[in-house]
């Protein structure tokens, strides 16, 4: 693509870096500042900066945090004493989103997986140990992707967390709302048969 | 959508904003640059302000530019004689990236349509009056959607410029390449009819 001006073909190689932007929709995205007041540019190119270089992690979850803890960690009428395990920021976003949740959380960072060279020591684990045994905890759930990563991962936290006081249990998985039976999976129907429900907790 | 940081937040409000760009593609782009080393998301910010900032558009055909006049207008080795008249910079990029044209354009920043406000005095005619006598330019080539806002333009530019050393042309209506004859619709049809071609110029 020949753009005839080195800026617009610089801003245009900036946006294709981004994930599922491709040459084209960046020209459009670009094309679109370009029409807009040179402030709001300004605005949205800072406003970028800024996030990057301010925003910090929890020292207590790993959440993103605008402080030293995050919202979640901070707000006093969150329950203490469920910690629920995640495997990165994008999944703390998407329970928030159901409202059914009221603890806290834990960010790992990522999931157990040796082929990606991910052990557990590239994981937040340490922090997770800590705030196990502070007494409050009561509760792991787990929320983990249902693949063997996400498996091994609860497999090793629960081995390494061994304790008779908690209590760990994992999101339930089943077949989504709106899945037809006969195109789900074997491991998911079977692992649905095995966990069934009593309808009256189903309905509730 | 709650992020649980004011900073996160904002960021993903400024990404929502562009065109195609909903909130969680917003988030996706924004938490890929927070994954970013702080250099790189500082680069892309001040790529994008420096080319809002520093881009111009050329005073001879209005597409954009980095100087005074664009790397169009510039090269000594296009054609001067013929002026594509284009409705927008991208399809100045559009025609470009063909590689099948070597003359120079002419951007209006729109076409005539009385329905949107958009009058002859809101286009860049007064300027391509000037360019049309110049002594120069023999051929006007109109390269405008095939829309009646398109062809109204045609008209208008037409007689406005109203010069027998003037070639008058449009680019070539009709069934697109991949297109099947059954699906066309009667104007196109109609028109690819009317406006035949001898198969020896079609092969070329």
């Amino acid at each position: 693509m020949n753009l005839s001006s080195h800026l617009l073909e610089s801003a245009v190689k900036e946006f294709a870096q981004l994930p599922g932007i491709g040459k084209k929709t960046a020209l459009r995205l670009v094309l679109h500042l370009l029409k807009q007041e040179e402030s709001t540019v300004m605005q949205f190119s800072e406003t970028i900066t800024r996030m990057r270089r301010e925003i910090k992690f929890c020292k207590n979850c790993h959440n993103i945090a605008d402080q030293d803890l995050c919202a979640i960690c901070n707000n006093p009428s969150r329950k203490k004493e469920t910690i629920c395990v995640v495997e990165n920021i994008r999944d703390v976003i998407a329970i928030e989103s159901t409202e059914q949740y009221n603890g806290l959380y834990h960010v790992l960072g990522g999931v157990i997986s040796p082929l990606d060279g991910i052990g557990p020591e590239q994981l937040m684990l340490e922090t997770l140990s800590g705030r196990a045994i502070n007494g409050e905890t009561k509760e792991i759930v787990f929320a983990l992707s249902p693949t063997i990563q996400g498996d091994t991962t609860i497999y090793y936290i629960r081995k390494k967390l061994n304790n008779p006081q908690l209590r760990f249990t994992t999101i339930a998985r089943g077949i989504s709302f709106g899945g037809e039976l006969e195109y789900a999976d074997e491991m998911t129907l079977a692992k649905s048969i095995r966990n069934r429900l009593p309808v009256d907790s189903y309905l509730q």
